[in-house]
C-alpha cells in the first residue's frame, strides 16, 4: 500500500511481539527477516534463541536489543517460556538451516505461537506433511517465506493470468541461475556454502532445494497451474561437492501446459537470475528478479508493453504491495517485507476474529512447503531413474 | 555494510530518539523518512509536529505510536519542550514543504538538536546562508537528504573518479526527466503537484528546484568538480503553470570540463529518469537511477563493463552502503536509509567525541544546500537574461 | 573483413555465376539468398528454375534480370543445360521447401556444380546420408546455410571457447522462441505457414525442424561440443496443426556437459528470439540474435563485459566477418552474406587448387546437415518414447 | 518493401548505371555506398574517378570491375566523358572528403547527371546555396545521404508525429556521442581522423559537422519542426586538435518547442550513440541508432510500448523500408541502401515523367544540406559569441 495511503488509513496497531530462532552473529537470512519485519513497522523483536551456543546466543541478542532474560540458547525453552509470559511473543521467525525448521516449527505451533518460517519447510516430505497437520490442528498462522511472491509485479503477473489476460497458459519457462558456487566455495570455510551443500543440513536437493524450489513455487504461484510431473537431470559439476549444482527439468502441468525449469549455481554472469516466462493463447509475460519493478507483457498481435510497479497498468494486487511511486526502485527487502506486513494483517485478523484481507490468500502456506518438498523428491527420483517422468 | 558484517560488528547502540516536523496523514516524504530511519534500526520516532492543524497533528502522531504528550502542533513549542526533557529527542527530521525548512531548522539548531532536513535547504540563497552560519555556530550535525548520494553505486562512481580511473573529467551529462506533470495535475487537487508548482511554497524553481537540484548535486558529488557557470533556458509548457516544467542548461565546470543538464516533468515515458554520465580522458561511466545497482564503465580501449553492487569490482564505498548480496536488488528506500544510518554514526561519534567514520564525509551538508540554492538562482537569472552564462 | 580492408586487398575476381532453384515470386528465403549473394559483390545470378510452374518461372526470372533462355521450369533440365554451357553457372543456390532439397542437390552435384543449400539438408536421415556421400564423391563445394553461424559475434564466441576463455564448458542453454504460429496461421492461406506445418514438405519436425535445428546447430558450432543424447517433449498446442509447435529438450553433451533446448513458435513476445548461453569453469557467455553485434561475457570473478563487433575485444574470426565500424549495426542479411562470401572464397580456392582460407572451416557442411537430421530423428523418437534419453 | 512484396511487384527495371567519385582503396564511405547501391539491386557501378592519383584510380577501378576506359583520374573529365557516351552513367555518387563535394556536384549537375552526395553538402553556406540553385536549374535529382533517415523506425517515428500520436511536440533531445577521437588519433596517421579534424577539408565544424549535423538533421526530420535558434558551446579537449570534439547546444524550435543537442567524439563507452528523444503533449518517443529496429513509445498515461520494425504497430512508412521479418535485424547498411533504393525510384519516375512515389518526399535534399550548413555556421558563431542565441 502506498505510504501516503498507509498514512491516511490511520492508526497503526501496537507492534506485534516477534521472537526469532537462528539469525545470530554472522548469519544472513535472519538479518534479512529483521529488516523485513521493521520496514513496515508492524513488529518488534523481543525474544530470541539466536544461536545454540549460549554465549553467542546472549551476545547476539544483546546486539539487537533483546533483554537478557529473553535471550535463550534453546528453542524449546524459549517456546515454553514465551508461551507462559503475559507479554510473550505473538509470533516466531525461524531462520535456521533447513534441518531444524521442522522441530522448531512444531515446538512453537504446539505452544500456540504463530510461525513465520524460512523456506524450505523441512528436509523431507514426511516432515512437511507433519507440519501441515500441526498447523491445521493448532489454528495458528503459518507462513513460509517464499519471498519472491512478495514482489508487486509477481503478484500483478498472477492477477493478470488469473483474469485471463494471457488466455489459457501453454508454456511456462522458469529459471534460476546463480554463479556463486562455480568453484568449491564450501571448502573455503564460507558458512553459507558449507551448509547449503551438506545433505545433512539442506536435504536431498542442493541447487534444487536452495533455489530450484523458488522457481518451482513462483511458476505455480503466477501461473495458477499445478506441476503434475517432472523429468529431471541433476548434475554435480564441482568435484567433491555432495549435492547437485545444476538442475535441468522438463515440466508437465495439469491441464496440458508444458515447460522447463533450469536452476544452476555454477553459471558465471548470473548473480541472482530468477526469471519466469509464461505464454498463453493470448499473450506472453516475462518477469526477471534483477529488474523486479517491471513486467514485459505482449498481448499477441500488439507491441510488447513494459508494465511497471506504480505505473498506469498496475492493478490492485500490485498496488497493495507498492510503497513508493513508479521509477523509485523497490527491491528484495521490500518484497520480503511484504510477506511480513501481510502476515501481520493476517495475525491481527485471526486474533480478532475478523476475516482476513485478500492479501492473506497470497501468503505461502505449509501446503506450499509440502508441494516444494514433493517437487524435490520427484526431481531427485526422476534423475536417479534416468529422467523418467515422475509425478509430484 | 552487509547485514552479516553488521551482525559480526556486534552490539547496536540504543536507538536514537527521533522527532519529526511535517509528515502527517497523506504526506509522502515523511513516510519515506520514517522507513529510512527504521530500516537499519538506528532510530525510534518519539515526538512530532506532524501537522500545523492540532487535531490532525494528534491523530497523525497516534498513527505512528507517538505518545500524546509528545505530539505537538507547533514546531517551536516542540523544539523548546524536547530540549527541556531529559529524554528529549536527539535529532529532528524536517519533512515539510520547502518554505518551512529554514525556520524549522533554525529553531531546532538553536535548541541544540541535530537536524536531518529534506532538500532543498530553503527557498532562497539568503536563508541558506543563514543556515550555514547557524549550523557552524550550533556545533550540531546537519544533514540534507540529497538521497541519491546514498546509493552504493553512486558512491562507487565517486570513488572511481576520485581514484583517477576515468582520468581527468571532460564532460558531464546530467539529466532528470519525469512525466508526472505532463498535464495540469496541480489543478486536480493533487497535493504534491499543488505545492511543488507554487512559488510561495517551492521557491523560484519548479522542475528546476524539485529535481534539477538533485541532478546538479549528483553531478558535483560524483565528479568531484564544481559547476562555475550555467547558461539556462527555463520553460513552462503547461498553460497556467506558475513555475518552469522543463529546464535546459549548459554547464561549465571549474578546471575546464563541460556539460549539460536537462530536467523535465513533462517527458512522457520517464518515471524517475535521473541519469548521470561522465567522460574522462581514460574512460566513461553511466549510472541510471531506475537501475541503481549497476554502473556501466568503459575504460577507453576496452569493452564496457557492468559494475554491480555486491559484485567483484565494487569497492569499499559501495560495500559500506550494501546490505545484501549482488543480484538481490536494493532500491530507493535503502539508498535513503543509508543517509540515516550514516547520520546516526556521525551523531554518535559527535556525541562521544570520536572522529567520524569515512562515510560522514559523504553526507550532504548545509553548504551543499547553499550551493543548490545558488545553482537555482543562477539558472533563473541566466534564463531571464536570455541564456547568458551566469556564475554560481 | 572491413570494407576498407577489402578495398586495400585489391582486385575483386570476376563475379561467380550463380543459379537458383526456388525463390520465385512471393518467396521469402530466395530473396534473402539473392541479397546475401549481392552484398559482398561476389556473385551474379544468371540462371534459375524459380518455380515449377513454367509461366511463373519465366516471369520470376525476368524480374531479376535472368535471360529468358536460362529461365528453366525444371531443375533437372537446368542442371543438365548449365553443365553443358561454356558460360554455365559455377554454383547453384537451393531455396525450395525442404522436401526438394535432396533431389535438387543430387542433380547439381552429379552435374559437377557447387551447391549452396538452404537448411535443413533433407527430410530424412537417409537422404542426408546420401548427400554426404554424393558431396564426397563429387569433389564439389556443398554449403548449408545455417546462416546464424555467419554472425561475427557467434564466430567470436566459438573462437573464445576454442581458446579456452571459458574453461571446460559445463552447461549450454539454447533457445529459439517465436510467436508467429500462436494462432492457426496455416489455415489462413499464408504460404510460409502452410508448408512449414506440413509433414510432407517439412519432414518429421515442425518447430523442431524449422528453428530447433538452428539452435542445435549453433549450440554445437559455438561450444565445439557434440550432443550425444536428448530427452525431448514435442507438443502441438494449436488445434489441428499437424506438426509440433513447442519443443522442450534436455541435452547431454559428450564429455559431460549438460544443457537444455527450447524452441517454440507459439510464444507471444518473441519475434526471433534465438539465444545461446554457455557456462564453463572460468566464465559465461550470452548471445542473442536480436542484438547480434554483442556478446555478454563474464569471466568468473570479474564484472560482465559487453564484447562488441568491431570493438576492442573482438578477435580475428569476428574481424573477418565485420564490414563496418563498431556501433553501426550489421544484421541478419550481413550474417547471411558472410556465408556467401566465404563460400565464394572456398570455391575460388577449390577451383584454383589453393588451400582454403581459415574461414572455410566455419562453413556448415553436409555432415552438419546430417547431424541436424539425426537430431530431429532422435528428438521425435524420444518424445514418442515418453522422453527417454535417445542417442543421436 | 518486404522482399516477398518486391518479388510480387514484378520485374525489376534494368540497373541504373552508377558512377562514383572518391572511394578508392582504403576509403570507408565509398565502399558503404557501393554496398548500399547493390543491396536492393537497382544499380551497377560502371565508371569512377576513385582517386585523384591516376595509378591508384586505375587500380581501384579494376578492383570493383570498372572497365579501364571508364576509370578516370579527374572528376571533370569523367563528367564530360560520361555525359557524351550513349551508355553514360545515369547518376554519380560523391564520396570524397567534404571540401570536394561542391565542385564535383556542380560538375555533374551541369553535365546533366543525377547526383547522390555524401553529407555534408559542402564546406560553407555559400557553396550550399550555390548547389541549391544549381539543382533547381538542372532539373536533376540530388540526394544527400543523411543515411539515418533511411532507417524504417526513424521514418515510422516521423510518421507517428506527423499523424499527431504525440500531440504537439514540446521537447526534443538529440545526441550523438562517439568515443573514437578520445585520443589524438589524427596524429597516428589514421586517414579518417586526419581529414575529419582538418578545417581545410572538413569545414568549420569538427564533431559538429561530422556527426552533430546528423543529429540536427534527424531532429528536424522526425519532429517535422524547424530549429530557429541555437546557443552553443564548442570545445576542443584533445591538445593540438584543430576542430571541436565536443558540442553542447540548446535549441529553440519554431512554434515553441525546446531542446538540446550534444555531440561528442571523446565519450568513452559510445561507439555510435546517435539517439533521438521527443516529448509531446500526448506521448514520448525514443530511438537509438545502436538498436535501430525498435522505438520506445509511451502514450501518456499508458505503459511504454516497444514498436518494432516488422511488428504489429509499424505503419506504411516503416513497411516501405523493411525487407525481412520482425526480429531479423536490419542495420546500418540496409538503412543506407534505402536511400539508394528510393533514389532509384525517384530517378526512374523523373526520367519517365511519372509522379514520384511517396518515399521520394523523405529523401534528403540540397535544401536539407543548406540547412545543415546554416546550423554549423550558427553554432560556430554562437560559441564564439559566448553562447548567445543565434538564429539559423
Amino acid at each position: 500500500m502506498t505510504i501516503e495511503a498507509v498514512n491516511e488509513a490511520g492508526a497503526r496497531s501496537p507492534r506485534l511481539k516477534l521472537g526469532m530462532v537462528g539469525g545470530g552473529r554472522g548469519a544472513f537470512i535472519g538479518a534479512v527477516h529483521r529488516i523485513a519485519a521493521r520496514l513496515d513497522d508492524q513488529y518488534e523483536v523481543v525474544a530470541g534463541a539466536l544461536s545454540a551456543d549460549p554465549e553467542r546466543a546472549g551476545a547476539s541478542a544483546a546486539d539487537i536489543g533483546i533483554a537478557p532474560e529473553r535471550a535463550y540458547a534453546d528453542f524449546r525453552t524459549m517456546a515454553g517460556a514465551e508461551a507462559e509470559r503475559p507479554d510473550g511473543i505473538d509470533v516466531v521467525a525461524i531462520v535456521t538451516p533447513n534441518h531444524l525448521h521442522h522441530p522448531i516449527a512444531r515446538a512453537f505451533l504446539d505452544a500456540g505461537i504463530h510461525v513465520i518460517c524460512d523456506k524450505p519447510i523441512s528436509r523431507t516430505v514426511e516432515e512437511a506433511e507433519d507440519l501441515v497437520r500441526a498447523v491445521a490442528k493448532s489454528g495458528k498462522v503459518f507462513v513460509l517465506t517464499h519471498n519472491y511472491t512478495g514482489y508487486p509485479m509477481v503478484r500483478h503477473a498472477r492477477e493478470m493470468i488469473s483474469a485471463g489476460e494471457l488466455g489459457r497458459i501453454r508454456v511456462v519457462q522458469a529459471e534460476y541461475p546463480q554463479e556463486w558456487l562455480t568453484t568449491p566455495l564450501e571448502r573455503s570455510g564460507q558458512k553459507q556454502a558449507e551448509w547449503r551443500t551438506d545433505p545433512e543440513r539442506s536435504g536431498a536437493g542442493g541447487c534444487l532445494g536452495d533455489i530450484g524450489t523458488h522457481a518451482f513455487n513462483l511458476a505455480e504461484f503466477v501461473s495458477g497451474l499445478r506441476v503434475e510431473g517432472v523429468a529431471a537431470e541433476l548434475t554435480t559439476f564441482v568435484d567433491g561437492r555432495r549435492l547437485d549444482d545444476n538442475v535441468q527439468m522438463m515440466l508437465r502441468f495439469a491441464g496440458g501446459a508444458r515447460g522447463a525449469l533450469w536452476s544452476s549455481q555454477i553459471a558465471p554472469g548470473h548473480e541472482n537470475g530468477l526469471q519466469l516466462r509464461l505464454y498463453g493463447e493470448k499473450g506472453g509475460l516475462i518477469w526477471h528478479q534483477e529488474r523486479p519493478d517491471q513486467l514485459r507483457f505482449t498481448p499477441y498481435g500488439k507491441s510488447p508493453q513494459l508494465v511497471t510497479r506504480g505505473g498506469p497498468a498496475a492493478g490492485s494486487a500490485a498496488a497493495h504491495a507498492t510503497r513508493i511511486p513508479a521509477g523509485h526502485p523497490e527491491g528484495y527487502l521490500e518484497g520480503f517485507a511484504q510477506l511480513y506486513a501481510d502476515t501481520a494483517a493476517l495475525i491481527r485478523a485471526r486474533e480478532s476474529g475478523r476475516p482476513p484481507d485478500a492479501s492473506a490468500a497470497l501468503l505461502p502456506t505449509a501446503e506450499d512447503g509440502l508441494r516444494a518438498m514433493r517437487f524435490i523428491a520427484a526431481a531427485v527420483s526422476s534423475s536417479r531413474d534416468d529422467g523418467a517422468w515422475t509425478p509430484l
